[in-house]
Order: C-alpha cells, then structure tokens, then sequence
C-alpha cells in the first residue's frame, strides 16, 4: 500500500479483460462525490500504466458525465490508434452499468525542439509570503493541498459584489509529493468554481468537461519536484447555464507546465 | 443536393447500423487531406443529426489520430450517457479499418441565467476596413472563407523574425451563409499554426486535439446570420514538438460565441 494519500487514491488493479478497477477514497471528497481533479487523475493513471502505452501525455479531456458515487468504480482506456509517435487513447470510467466519465487523451514521444513559452508567469508574491487560508472549509480534498492565497480568493463576504474571476494562487501537494503527470492533472482542476469568484455568490456548479494541454516532459517534472506551482485561472464567458476556465500552471522557477481549460454548469 | 459548398462538405448518409457515411469535399482541401475544420464539423454533424439528441452543443473534442484520405469515410457519435438536461457522446471517424478520429460532445438543454462576457472583444477596425489577402494562397480551403485581416496575418518574410503569435481576423463564410454549430465549428480552425507567425518560419504542423466551448445559443447564431466574426488565436507554450492556441471567436454585434483551445504538433 503506498504511503502518500495521494497515490492511494490513484491506485489501479489492472483485471484480465483489460480494465482496471479502483475506489474513491474519503481523503479527496468534495462536497457531494470526489474532487473532480482525482477523479480526472484516476483515468489519466489507466492510460499511464498501461503496458502498451507510447510516450508521456501531451493532451487530456475528460467528461463528467454523472455524479461519481463513493464506492468502487472501474475505469479503461485504450488505444484506438497508435502512431509512430503518437498515440490516441478513449477512456471510460463505470460504476455498475452507468457510464460516469469518458475521455480522449494523446501520449507522445518528444524530442527536443525550438521552443519558448509565450505566456509569461504573473509576478507573485512568492509562496512564503503568500497566506494560507484562514478557516478550515469543509471540503476534505482541501487539506491535500497547500493552497497559498495571491489574489481572487473565495469572497469574504457572498454579497454578489465580484467584478472579475482572476484566481492566482500557489498549490502543492500536503505533504509535499514530487510531482508527475497524474498529480500534475489533479491540480489542474484545483481552482474554486470561477461563477464563485465572479459574483461573490453561492450557487450549485459541476464541471462538465475539461482538458489538460502538458506542456512539461517528466524531466521537467522531475526538476519541480516537491515546489509550489502557481496557478492562474479566470472565465472568459458565464453564458445559459455554462461558463468556461481558462488556466496556467507554472513552477517556480517559470516553467509553464500546463494550460488547461473547462466548461461547468452552474444554476441561477 | 445542398447548394452552399459546406453543407455539401458536411452532408452525412444515415445507415441502418447507426453510423453515418461521408465523403471528404475537395473545395475544403488543405495542403494535405482536408482542412481540420471541415472533419470537426463533420464529426459534429453526426452528433447534431442524431434523432436522439438533447439540447444544443456546449463542448467538442476532436482527435485528429492520423490524415484523413480524400475519399469517403463513416463516423460514428453514440450517447455514452443521457441525463435530464445532458448528454455525453463519443465520436469515432474511420477510413477502412483505420481510425483517423476520435472525439467527445457535450449536448445541453440550456436555460435562461445571470451571465457575462469577462473577455471583451478587442478594438479593431471593422470588416470592411480590414485587408483581404493580397495574393492567392495554394490550400482551396481558404476560398470557401472571407478572411480578413487585422493583424498577426502571414508573415511577408519567412526571416525568423516574429515576436508574437497573436492573430486577429475577421472571417465568414465565402459565399455567405448563416452561421449554425456545424459552421461555427469548422471556423474555430480558421488560424494557421500559431508557430508560423511567432517564428516567421515555415515548418511542419498537424493538429493533434481541438476542443470548442459553445457559448452561444441557436438563437443567437441566428442573430449573427451572415455576419462577421472577429477572431482572435495565440499560443501559451510552444515546447518539444507541441505548442497551444487558445482563440476566441465573436460576432459583430461583441458577443462571445467560441472559446476554443487546441494542440498541434510542429518540427524543427
């Protein structure tokens, strides 16, 4: 059994007919069901210990296709093409007979290329100086994450008084963790609800789909190790029902290491 | 037999075993196989005339596993899940026995709601000030589009000399035709590679994955009609054989009808 919570909330059985069987775990609950960003990390494990896998992901998109019950589930993803180079996977997470997520991920293998990240990091504060929150919440998945505050934090007053949805923030694992593509993937999702930020209002939400662009190899990976990444999010439309994510991670040293964007329903 | 070229691109075949058959349209020819654009609204057609479909587009992904051939093709969008006000579909396109794409819809019922648009439309002159092109490009593509451009348009020297990848452009259809999903979607790939313009060099480049975000409805696709939309596409991280665009699409009237993201491999 492996120590770090979070890598046992990841674990995978694979089952002779291909798929893998896993569990929720109670460590990354949300308020109703797990946190969509294990849950996003669980199906991009299926693809990663995959014995046929080709390369380290380049793109991820995931559907929340119902509401994942706790208890356990099962998950498979396979290669409906492989490339030379590349290599494209569907995923589908089940529990019992209903379908609960379906995805779509490519893996490659890079080389070395010109290259330059064009979306420079914001200047922040660094971590140390940037405050943890100052009241427990009562999400669970929370306390697995150091969540260090720079600026859009969740309202002080819910008084429908938001004027723009920026969130930056630093974000690392608790206990820290070196980091990889799976743990990469959970924090892309690791953003309050934008319509929160927005509005200073309260209001039912769920992610419907999200995808994750890795800009990273795991040798950059490797060089974040257990540091703080900064994440940057903020809506550019809230329209119907519906309202986009659009997202940067960097580590400290700048790197950009993910873009990653969502769609999410929201009431009211 | 539709009269406008794009509803002949994007004409489907409905057979008794649930897929659609099609054929690839010379008039929407790239420099190799068809332009990306025209396989997403085709493989959004089959979702859109599914007879058991729910609601309008919220969120497309496409896969683009390998070239598509010029000939004909079957593609295949089956609900993976069904709720009260969603539904999930997976898309698959095939050429022979092989998978060219894949792909995940997200359909919704949507509902009247507080909303904003928190990313406004840049100034820029308007259509019929902005330049069509000067010369007469090789893909036969780019005539089934009035482009027009504002700024981050081709580089007149192939010299290594950009410096940013933003683009911005109005674009409609040529001849004129109102816009719907199918051709909002074709449209969400109306930007040449995002490395052309930042390096001012000409190098490889295909399209791995596209998400589209719908924030429009039928209705107001109808209030754009013919119109223009201003659009606008830049790169995050260019980085090992992969860079992002990130791109948004407006009508003339400033609403945001698209948010769309892809990643696209590039050489050199």
């Amino acid at each position: 059994m492996p120590t770090h919570s979070f890598d046992q909330a990841i674990a995978l059985e694979p089952q002779p007919d291909g798929t893998c069987t896993g569990h929720t775990n109670p460590g990354y609950a949300n308020m109703v069901g797990p946190y969509g960003g294990i849950t996003t990390a669980q199906a991009l494990q299926a693809v990663l210990q995959s014995p046929t896998r080709l390369g380290e992901p380049v793109s991820l998109t995931v559907n929340f296709c119902a509401a994942v019950a706790d208890g356990p589930f099962v998950v498979q993803a396979w290669a409906a093409r492989t490339n030379r180079s590349t290599q494209h996977w569907m995923i589908e997470m089940r529990q019992g007979d209903e379908v609960v997520m379906t995805g779509t991920a490519v893996t490659a293998a890079r080389r070395d290329t010109w290259g330059v990240d064009e979306e420079p990091m914001p200047l922040c504060p660094p971590p140390h100086e940037s405050p943890l929150p100052t009241h427990r919440l009562p999400m669970e998945f929370l306390n697995r994450y150091e969540l260090r505050s720079v600026s859009g934090g969740l309202p002080a007053a819910w008084d429908g008084s938001g004027h723009s949805s920026l969130t930056q923030l630093w974000v690392r694992d608790e206990p820290p963790r070196p980091l990889d593509f799976a743990s990469l993937s959970a924090m892309a999702d690791i953003f309050f609800p934008r319509v929160f930020i927005r509005r200073a209002t309260h209001v039912p939400v769920g992610t419907v789909s999200m995808t994750v662009y890795f800009h990273a190899s795991s040798a950059q990976l490797a060089e974040t190790g257990t540091g703080y990444l900064l994440g940057q999010a903020r809506a550019q439309a809230f329209r119907n029902g519906f309202f986009d994510q659009t997202s940067q991670l960097w580590n400290e040293a700048g790197v950009l290491l993910v873009t990653t964007h969502q769609i999410v329903y929201y009431k009211g």
